[in-house]
């Protein structure tokens, strides 16, 4: 993305753009989405990102843009991994060569960034609720301005925006809603809420029988009475031929407005304009087309969902594909459902990005997709294993944060056998702060009776998840990270704790992923005479155990190195029972995510800004050891 | 209750009650449910517990045991506060003199205590998941029983029910839903979903209606091809004459039947067999009336919903109503509001629970009732600070374990001034152990950013949320207990942490209502010639104070004293500082609920069985001193 790349897309280089929007023609605005189209792929093919969701949001944004001042007006995207168009528009155009990159901009909406960015976005579900939270907080301090929640109907199967649905309707207070419906999630949506918006869809052809089959009654004599007979109760003409669908979103108070074609720049801003008047919760239902305008990403949406570097004119990635833990995990889970006909296992909308699709295609009665309903998931897995089926929950740690009360509710208390595979644990890289899955390692060893255990190789994964299907006592989970194995490929799962190297100078414990780090500063540390023993925990949950205590009585020194925050982390409990056992020791370091929020960056990067990396580790060991 | 109360009951004190049900005549069954009525109020009055809900639930229970043996058949109660008639039919009569008492029976589900006890249940919205993962472990292992789930019109409110119905009602799997619909939350019940089931009631209407149009066109000369023409299409017929809204559940997937007579146990059993043989998702709506049969509970339902001992015949509580945290902390917020035109309330479906019910009259405007939903209501408080507004965010620890994924995106991310007011923090009592708020400290302080203030007293309470109001830097939380203040009274609250009485020989360190047991064993110490200093933390996610840290260091013995469990506990990161700070201790105790679930009972009793009380504290203490 060389500076020469940065002139040439037309009115989309103007600098006044975004306050032009209002007074172009529909050919401009058709020019304009063309040019953003182009930009996104020249620049997400460079830098990886989100591709499909931004690409079928264009018009919709450039829409909204035309219609709202987002300086003031406040919009709201749902998940927000659609909001590129909006951070073009918004000034963010020349630093979409660092987008996602660590001192780049966010994937996501971010207040801290623009203040064109109403909120923090990046997981599903929320932005009715803080819509109706910014209309009332503007309805209460007499202030003037409209509030956007754009939301796709993926999200739409999350409970949160039903509660705020149901709040938000009953509330009247002035709001509107775009239904931004692609018929996606990032895989295939599912559930009873997208066979409804199927009905909506197919609007059109509804309102023309309603034409036919009110000229129908009027040409039969006393015909046209029962045709006032039923406008007399509007609820009830709307319902003759309507599918009765569509009062869904109307039982629950919002005026209904579509279906729009969502990539028509003019029809949406149309109905923009008329909710924007009407001054009570609306609806607008916008239908659209992930991956428009890229024929690959337009065939294959789940696939160009995110993306790495990649050749725009095939469509095929830069970065090889290569092993990693969703994968090996969805391998494994075919091989033990072959052995145990009661495995069953349950995703929360992401068949592909937590490795089922294999499984969901060669176990269809026992693959069940929710939809981005993480509490449901759980809740429903514990139904079944309390009868007798051993469901495998497989979510990303992030996402299983909105599971933690049905963790403790239905899974802990009556010490149900839910077997968790929590994905995406640790550090995620690009994604940042909101995908990070930092607190799994705190929440779950909260909760009483729950068993954790962190696989450091892909061998482990597959020993830990078969002792999991088996574990009668209480719920289990596994944490594993994005990505690959390391250096690290052995199997030593046999034990709750393992020590991986004897040393005298220090006990280094690492577990998952960063026993590599771990490893890592070992070498470094030996290469400058300090002898590092190195304990890799297995069940993080377990007793420490005495021979790692005795070590470290031995040693003197400990560092802990974990990809988490430092409250409920493995190092914070292992320094209690020093202090609580009176252990004497001269020097504990701690390697965690601290108390702070990571920014976004590759997983390495943040590792550095963290100082979690190997070498970091050894440095600041080498340096307190020599002080 | 004595032995001789038991026998007159006729045919309730039959022991085949449950077996003979399928043969009683309406007659015998009127019978019966009025002397489980009887049974109810003689025992409840007692013993206190769940009353206007159980009342209103007797001859839907009645009617789910005459259809179904809940050995086999999985009956689940949502919430479960509606279940005695439950447990009286299934062997439990006699025990109910220990309701809800340490050692007897629980007030809700609980598979421990009996096998037709299908799962936990306490928290609201999560019946439909569980329901459809044992229908779906039913039929994947080729069983055949049924699976019901009875879910309250206020615990439709909340999103996870939404997420079921979605998922259930697309599976196609049998189950059946029975909306227990009283029109009521513990309070009103609110939202767009209220307004969807009050059409719904008013249903037999419309079908009238449906009749006379039929009639209506049919007598037109013609019309009866509009009759066939609108036949054609079902959907449309349905949709011509019924409220639009009643295609809701079905929508969803789901067969509607009714709205029923939740009164009458027969009608409600031919739903109940018809809907058993339907093999598919059905939603029987049942209307019932709260408090049923007891005038006083019928006038003030959400006054009787869980009451102590009181006196049948005037409905007046024997238990004097005594000053309590919630009723000062509705009190405060009444102040404050007055002060402060920003200040504005949220609770999740408990405006009298929370002590809101005086500001919900004076500040309607400001004030939010947003059912049973505390995921949206963090996030809907969140988007109102964004736009400048103080929203006040009050919700019992346990429910706010709901919230706990949006206080970290929503909240934290971002730095948002959110007030949250936790009520029901640490030990509930009788409720149990999924009511008790023990694991709030814990995953609060896990949220970087995220401030936690402790009152003990009402002062310290006014004092600490006239601090919350006014905070800038990220959300702030105050927890506090069920129930009154102690012995301590005083306002120390001006620094994060503080000393309450010097001492030579151990640091008692405690926060909230528990710095009146730490109190307690340091007067018990005295006496027993042992100097206790008592250190009583204010703010939980300070930094230890240097003087506290000193402290220790002088006296080498360490107390901590806390209602919440040990992970994540002040005792654990006190512990840990010890550790990493490398101070010598001779000895380190921490009280608090450790790694278990707590079993029902009085407050007291619990803390007597944690050895929280004062008095365990002392004796744990001197034993150790003295060995």
């Amino acid at each position: 993305m060389g500076k020469e790349n940065q002139t040439r897309y037309g009115l989309l280089d103007r600098e006044d753009i975004s306050s032009i929007l209002g007074s172009l023609s529909k050919d401009n605005l058709d020019e304009l989405c063309s040019e953003i189209r182009q930009f996104l792929l020249d620049h997400v093919s460079q830098t990886g990102g989100h591709l499909a969701s931004n690409l079928g949001a264009v018009e919709l944004t450039v829409a909204l843009h035309r219609c709202f001042d987002t300086s003031c007006d406040r919009l709201i995207f749902d998940v927000g991994h659609q909001c590129y168009t909006h951070k073009i528009l918004t000034g963010r155009k020349n630093q979409f060569d660092q987008l996602r990159q660590f001192g780049g901009i966010s994937g996501f909406l971010k207040p801290a960034e623009s203040p064109h960015d109403a909120c923090i976005t990046g997981h599903a579900s929320g932005s009715i609720s803080v819509a109706q939270g910014m209309a009332h907080a503007r309805t209460l301090q007499h202030e003037d301005y409209s509030v956007v929640a754009v939301i796709g109907d993926g999200a739409l199967t999350g409970g949160m925006a039903y509660e705020a649905l149901n709040s938000a309707g009953a509330s009247k207070e002035p709001l509107i809603i775009v239904l931004n419906d692609n018929n996606m999630s990032i895989d295939q949506n599912v559930g009873a809420m997208n066979r409804h918006l199927q009905h909506l869809r197919i609007r059109p052809k509804y309102l023309r029988m309603k034409k036919d089959v009110k000229q129908a009654l009027s040409h039969v004599p006393g015909g046209g009475n029962a045709v006032n007979f039923l406008s007399k109760s509007k609820q009830a003409v709307k319902s003759a031929v309507l599918p009765s669908s569509i009062s869904m979103f109307e039982q629950m108070g919002f005026t209904y407005l579509g279906p729009v074609d969502g990539h028509d720049v003019l029809a949406v801003c149309e109905l923009l304009e008329i909710a924007k008047g009407m001054r009570k919760p609306v609806i607008i239902h916008a239908l659209t087309q992930k991956g428009r305008g890229y024929s690959f990403a337009e065939e294959k949406p789940n696939k160009y969902h995110g993306v790495s570097k990649f050749d725009v004119a095939t469509g095929l990635s830069f970065q090889k594909s290569t092993p990693n833990f969703s994968a090996e995990f969805g391998k494994e889970m075919v091989r033990l459902a072959a052995e145990n006909p009661k495995i069953c296992v349950i995703t929360a909308a992401m068949p592909s990005g937590t490795g089922l699709s294999q499984f969901s295609k060669k176990y269809p009665k026992r693959f069940f997709d929710v939809g981005i309903a993480e509490e449901h998931a759980v809740t429903m897995a514990c139904g079944m294993a309390k009868q007798g089926l051993r469901p495998v929950c497989a979510l990303y740690s992030t996402f299983l944060q909105r599971s933690y009360d049905l963790l403790i509710h239905d899974a802990a208390i009556d010490s149900v056998p839910l077997v968790l595979a929590i994905d995406r644990a640790g550090i995620v890289g690009e994604d940042g702060a909101t995908h990070n899955g930092v607190f799994d390692v705190g929440f779950l060893r909260q909760i009483p009776g729950m068993t954790l255990l962190a696989p450091s190789s892909f061998a482990e994964m597959r020993s830990m998840l078969q002792t999991a299907v088996c574990h009668t006592t209480g719920p289990i989970a596994l944490r594993y990270p994005r990505g690959g194995e390391g250096s690290y490929q052995a199997d030593n799962s046999g034990s709750d704790c393992v020590c991986l190297q004897q040393g005298t100078d220090i006990v280094l414990v690492s577990y998952g992923i960063m026993i590599n780090e771990a490893m890592e500063a070992a070498a470094i540390l030996r290469e400058n005479g300090v002898s590092a023993a190195v304990y890799k925990i297995n069940n993080l949950t377990a007793d420490f155990s005495n021979e790692l205590l005795s070590q470290i009585v031995c040693c003197g020194r400990l560092a802990v190195i974990e990809d988490v925050v430092h409250a409920g982390s493995i190092g914070q409990s292992l320094a209690e029972e020093i202090g609580r056992q009176h252990i004497d020791t001269e020097w504990i370091r701690l390697f965690n995510t601290g108390s702070s929020f990571a920014p976004h960056g590759a997983v390495r990067r943040i590792y550095e800004y963290y100082h979690l990396d190997g070498k970091s580790v050894a440095g600041t060991c080498l340096e307190a050891i020599q002080a």
